[in-house]
């Protein structure tokens, strides 16, 4: 039956697609800071600018859950294939905090409160919006608001555009799969009766 | 204005990572069907299986809401490079079926009432389960029940894993850009004291 379960969850997270993973850095009540590995991270809304993240029910990362709604400050911080063993390693049950455990540099930008992860070539900082419930599952939905975005700036194109493949960020699939990309095309805004065309910048 | 609204769009949409993009086939009450690309898909749960697929406020792709709200029934089809631009075509504002327009075969499979992309080498059948609406700029998320699943027998792994880069199955990012992907590493499940080791199969 273990077996049956561990086939089932791999194959229904393989299947939905590639997914946007990162380390979700936290700190508690107390001031212990968290950091977890996450793969729901979805954009919400450009303006004002919203994203959301997906809890499971009973998954080792719920203390970054408790943290969110403790504190109200979070930080999304982007993986690169240089840390990705020690990002995937803060998904054991670790006590006490996972930058020490796992090697990660625990870094603190102005007046933001929640911990930034210094190896992350692209770091978001958010507060804490809103709570939405499934039903179907007990799985939870966070809402929060993007409060800053550090990267390099020079990785922003003229059009807003941030190729991530040149800053290296990864993306996962199943639960224990990461993937590098490569951009195969931008595409033209679609319109009735004209085929899209390349936007790639060479 | 437009030009700062346009960069903001993509700005936002880039920093939060690599996206789950599919093709999703309805049909509305009169029996005409719809297919629009999507990049908001994220995986809700494994037992029972669950998706969820994030529906923005006012964008073109509002037939595709209002037919799962009335008809209960989707499908979600991933996307290769071979169809990219046919499927990215969908998301402009087509009169009648999108099928017929970007030239893409319109499948159904045994008694399943929502339509297939016949191009797609990965086809999910879903039912409608919950709708939740995000208070904070008037999103919705559809939660869906996957029914069944159409792949090649020998795409999934003997752990239940499905190979997406085998599949050329592709991630978005941004508005309009479409990556391939490449394989980094599979990596052993995460315990304190114990890094974590490749499980990569060569």
């Amino acid at each position: 039956m273990a077996s049956e379960d561990r086939f089932r969850k791999n194959f229904i997270n393989s299947i939905t697609g590639f997914k946007s993973v990162a380390l979700i850095g936290t700190k508690n009540e107390s001031g212990t800071s968290n950091l977890a590995i996450f793969s729901q991270i979805f954009h919400v809304g450009a303006n004002p600018p919203l994203i959301g993240i997906v809890f499971r029910p009973n998954v080792v990362a719920r203390h970054t859950f408790s943290n969110i709604l403790a504190t109200k400050y979070f930080t999304i911080n982007h993986l690169t294939e240089d840390f990705v063993n020690k990002a995937h390693h803060t998904s054991a049950r670790w006590e006490g905090s996972e930058f020490q455990h796992c090697g990660l540099s625990e870094i603190y930008l102005e007046d933001f409160p929640a911990p930034f992860v210094g190896e992350s070539q692209l770091q978001i900082g958010c507060s804490f919006k809103e709570r939405l419930d499934v039903q179907s599952n007990g799985t939870h939905i966070l809402i929060g608001a993007i409060e800053r975005v550090n990267l390099i700036e020079n990785a922003i194109g003229e059009d807003g555009f941030v190729d991530l493949q040149q800053l290296g960020t990864l993306t996962s699939a199943g639960l224990d799969a990461y993937y590098a990309t490569e951009l195969v095309d931008r595409l033209s805004y679609a319109k009735p009766g004209h085929k899209p065309t390349s936007i790639k910048k060479s």
